[in-house]
């Protein structure tokens, strides 16, 4: 199943994205960024209903200059109390900045959002294979596209949807920055169940994955380095 | 139209708030925030598909200590160029802080989300009646609420479904915290457009109304001041 997720990610379709049972246990639509069309934002928008937010490699938030938006708030004093969650007490969340395009209009709209996903895909690869980025030249703050963060050692150190789409991504060898939206239920004002999320990915012919088997490949990977 | 506006806000129903020809030309969802249920998110993000926002009165922001996400990334060196939006070149935007409330699990579910949303207008409430608030105390941030801050001096200022929409609470006479969210339009990608919203209004039986309309009347109760 790890092998088929990783393949899907790979090929620019969507892969259904589940954590963990003593975690969110939530399951997200997580999608290449630089596959991303304006189709895909508004699949993620009706079939998801969560925040779209994309997920970007440690090396290149930091090349970027895309900060955690919990250290920002408590550089300004707006934090008192530290940005805890509470299923997972040991890490704060991942959110970095809000971004639209510069390009953008609104910011919003289905072609605005995937423009500026995709123009982040195209940052993230550019720094990483080290010239020619400039996020700010490219983006405005605040926006209406969430980026988030992952932790440094990826699955090492936090085990959210964001570091396991960017696991994922490392392990499909594809630009580290995945799309990712939240699937809720529409009766019963909760997240998705497991079940009704699988069901989903049978329906329309998508990969459903686990945060366990992510995370089985993760340490297997570990192990031979 | 204004006072079919002004009542069905007040009586907690949904209005549909057009902005203007010459800036967004977008239809949001308005509602006041403390007759918010998990129901009304969850047709906002499916019928109406932007980012779910609760815009709040500048007196209360400004009491509350919340900040104009501008500076709070100006303050911090984050925004190299002004956060100017290409609709409304004088202005930025009046996002401020994205929040969760401290009782919620992820704070992204229809649940959750409402219950964000209710506390936050009863904070609003609290301190416009001069005690007994900690904003700090209930919420969490980063989180998945985004508030907006009104200009200070609302439609004199700035002309964003923000200022439409505390202008309207005003001229209801209630808690200004209100919650919105863009209309986007399923097929072409872009904002819904105009006669589209309409039409769902009819369909749905709720009040349209443009910016031109509160803006009449906030001019005409200028005046007789």
């Amino acid at each position: 199943m790890i092998d088929a997720a990783i393949q899907a990610l790979a090929r620019g379709e969507f892969v259904l994205l589940y954590d963990f049972d003593n975690r969110e246990r939530e399951t997200d639509f997580a999608i290449r960024s630089d596959a991303v069309t304006p189709a895909h934002i508004r699949q993620m928008r009706k079939d998801g209903g969560g925040l779209i937010c994309t997920a970007v490699h440690p090396e290149a938030a930091k090349r970027l200059g895309l900060p955690f938006a919990h250290d920002v708030l408590r550089a300004c004093s707006l934090v008192e109390k530290d940005g805890e969650v509470p299923y997972d007490p040991k890490n704060h969340s991942s959110f970095s900045l809000w971004v639209n395009h510069r390009e953008t209009y609104t910011g919003v709209t289905d072609r605005d959002r995937a423009l500026t996903v995709t123009a982040i895909a195209d940052e993230v690869r550019k720094s990483l294979n080290g010239g020619g980025y400039d996020f700010a030249a490219h983006f405005r703050t605040p926006g209406h596209m969430a980026l988030l963060r992952a932790a440094d050692r990826l699955l090492d150190d936090r085990r959210g949807q964001t570091e396991l789409s960017i696991a994922l991504a490392a392990m499909a060898d594809i630009t580290p920055a995945v799309t990712i939206c939240e699937m809720l239920d529409d009766e019963t004002g909760l997240a998705l169940q497991k079940e009704d999320a699988m069901e989903y990915a049978k329906k329309h012919g998508l990969v459903f994955i686990e945060g366990k088997d992510v995370l089985n490949r993760w340490q297997s990977q570990r192990l031979k380095e």
